[in-house]
């Protein structure tokens, strides 16, 4: 008799016959997706501090619940629980998804999507990411929306649109009030990404585009470049980004205005370069480098064009050991470099001086498989 | 030799046996309970906004885990995480709970649990509701506590009896500092609830009393009368609450008070109607119709009698579709409008004035086994 | 073709062999750790409140993920989601570690860990304590480091060493400034622990000596000596703990000099005497008795040596039983006493006076296995 909130209630199918659970067991993983590590920490040259740290903690949950229907479902600890204003789902829940597989060509998502941004930095999973490029380090990379992608018959092309809400936030939390900008009544975003494979899957790309709709006539355009060769013991990633905010949505150049008494600033653009090389000397063993350069610029009000602020480059030497045959974690060491260097307009109109900081960090990643 | 804060600790059994590891998989089920929409907004006939939002995501493990044991666990990805002042779990969390069935008839329960309230909207699973009437919105729902129920033999009747912390915060953190009244030591709810089965099923009640003390002296009692009509193609669902509140618990009139300064009313009395009409085109296809009018009454200090001060009504219609054959998942589309009237008295009095608001959903509801 | 973020990226193997989802099903178990309770609270001899309380309600996943390594993840509901901003992780978040298996002498950990303090009452699952000590109690039990240990041949010994950080908040957070004092650049805790068995098991040990480095030539020293006698039907446990703290780490010595402005004591020490007695009436019934005493001296500035200022006192007499046969589970009543009796210098010096708080709890305690 007793039902309390459970779920026979308004089916339409008598007794639901249970997707098998020993299906679900076979095709289900919870995972601990972690990075954790010793640094000890740098600024301008300076020895600053020592710390363990939990860089990445996020549980997830993913597989096939159905012979149609794929769920994904992550969630960090390393961040406050705090449901968003727009899409109502806490922060710290990365991914809540369904992924309807309609034939071999066609698939439909919709829930809390990971945004199908190109560029391999933003594709792996965020544990293999020793530092963020400003461009994904400051967006909103989660989103809550739909989407569709179609394969192409030998699987090696695959076309994505999604749309989704441009922002977690509304619109005041994020700009508070400029005059003469007007909320917009759907602040969305629209991805278009192509996944590409050639030579046999030794060179591959993740391209895409995205408009972004921040507020009444004010748009953000976004391309994303990714490019990948693959090779036996070589292996190269290269991601060009390249962002136009007429309103400054990752905050970056706002924070250098701000010295001014400009809030949020207009006219923005980043431009991004990243790479990432690793050489696997052996199967235990594998060296790398990542290399990025982020170019800020900014159209003072009154003026044609914009001008460059800022340089921020980051530099990442490391090696990678993986101390066993069957479990994917890895043990590393990296020097984690980043360097400021603004523009001799940036340091006079708004008093920026450049500064660096690095740290050493010895740590274990794994995506660990833990059910 | 390491124990390190494990369970083997101060249990007698020397080698406490494991329920079969077999067993549990079999019996316990974990669920991704999703509502997730695409949503247009319109407040006073004005269009507002459109936006994707993740309505409802709790995940919820529950099974037997003992042939006498049942475990229910269920928290929310949708509200912010923080331990509450008397219950001392966090408001995220709706259910943690064991029931203990102890033979055919006598159940035993305790822990954070659903509050046995009557009527057929609560008793669902809340992925199935697309707006909640008002009493049971503004009500703490999930409370620590006890419970025992009685099954009839034929098991058509069911009796439950619970004890409960009358809410989850305490006093001042409610109703702040009250002239004259003072809190109650043990500020408890106890819940009578009788779930009936008649003509093979065809007709079902959940009817409950609950009794309230929400301070020394100061009483809240609560009728719900749950009525369900199961047809072959057809049912309806009626649900009558009242709830008489010597304190005003659920705010709604207090909202209004607060106009004249009355932070806290006192005498109030809510009176919901709610209705939910499913007509089954095919096994694939349903017609709903939810309609609710929801009654606030109060009684001004020095008044005799309580005076209706609002009218809020609820109408709901829409489609489900089930697409999958052996997935509880339903895509849905509703129309779902809320109008507020107000009573001469109250607009004068108070100074409240009408408004209304409707929103056109499409999305997806599933209490998605995920393992 | 699709990745977003999930972990095939960087691994060189190329198909990495999953470990058996059978093996981790067999060895990994999902625990709802539980104490739940309705209890009568009285202070200074007078009646102040019932309630129904979750104590503790801490989900759990742990076991063998692999031939050589072994996680364990454990969380509350009952504490805010909030990082640290030393360690990164979620303060609600008690273990999240690997243990590598080396061989049968070595294991190596690292993660978030539980501080391999000695003594029989940290080292209990919190879920069996009713009341901690007041070492235990404002300690951070939990912090992110690496650890190693070594068991002996016959296994009858252990000794492990960890270096942690020595908090999870940095310096300002917990001690805001202090006049002459520098923050550390790398505030540690190293703890060196042994765990003895004797006599077939029948007398055991949990000694460990802890450093901690608060700030710049500020150390805290920390001795707690755990001993067990486990009979037939009798149970001892006796912990002896003594921490002296250059600055005050805990805090209880600062609350009582706050009235005096003194925000941060300095050269203080916590002695502690705990024990808890068990009798097994028969397999169902278990009497137990916890006794505890915990002495707190300070050192006023300019003075020569400490003095005490407090004795607090606890006693907690109760009795458990276990209904089920095959389950982990226990029904327990107890009485729980606190007494603070202040010396006359804290009298008259700090102004503090004698009080006095216990309830009378009856209740559910499990770890409960739900997967």
């Amino acid at each position: 008799v007793a039902q309390q909130q459970e779920d026979t209630s308004y089916s339409i199918y008598k007794p639901i016959v249970p997707v098998s659970k020993q299906t679900l067991l076979a095709n289900v993983d919870v995972i601990a997706n972690m990075q954790m590590s010793f640094q000890n920490e740098f600024e301008d040259g300076t020895y600053i501090r020592s710390r363990f740290v939990m860089n990445q903690f996020r549980l997830e949950i993913k597989g096939k619940v159905h012979e149609k229907v794929y769920f994904r479902f992550r969630d960090r600890y390393t961040r406050t629980v705090v449901p968003q204003s727009i899409d109502n789902i806490s922060r710290s829940t990365d991914l809540a998804y369904l992924r309807f597989d309609v034939d071999e060509h066609w698939k439909i998502y919709g829930g809390k999507l990971c945004a199908d941004w190109g560029g391999y930095e933003f594709d792996a999973n965020p544990i293999d990411i020793y530092e963020y490029s400003d461009i994904i380090e400051y967006a909103d990379n989660f989103l809550v929306g739909a989407g569709v992608s179609y394969a192409l018959n030998n699987k090696k092309h695959e076309f994505t649109l999604q749309l989704l809400n441009a922002r977690t936030a509304n619109f005041f939390e994020l700009y508070d009030t400029i005059p003469g900008i007007q909320e917009a009544r759907f602040p969305f975003a629209a991805v278009l990404n192509w996944r590409g494979s050639f030579f046999g899957g030794k060179f591959n790309t993740i391209w895409s585009y995205s408009i972004f709709r921040e507020a009444e006539y004010e748009y953000m355009n976004y391309f994303a470049l990714g490019n990948q060769y693959k090779g036996k013991k070589f292996q190269v990633e290269y991601d060009f980004k390249w962002s136009d905010e007429q309103l400054d949505r990752k905050g970056i150049v706002s924070s250098f205005t701000d010295n001014i008494g400009i809030k949020t600033a207009r006219n923005v653009r980043y431009v991004s370069h990243w790479t990432r090389l690793d050489y696997h000397l052996s199967n235990k063993v594998n060296l790398f480098f990542v290399g990025m350069l982020d170019d800020a610029y900014w159209q003072e009000p009154q003026a044609d064009s914009r001008t460059k602020l800022r340089q921020a480059w980051g530099y990442i030497p490391g090696v990678e050991v993986y101390p066993f045959k069957n479990l994917n974690l890895k043990v590393f060491g990296a020097f984690i470099g980043r360097k400021y260097n603004y523009t001799d307009y940036a340091k006079q109109t708004l008093g920026m001086t450049n500064h660096d900081n690095y740290r050493i960090s010895i740590g274990i990643i794994s995506p660990l498989v833990i059910l």
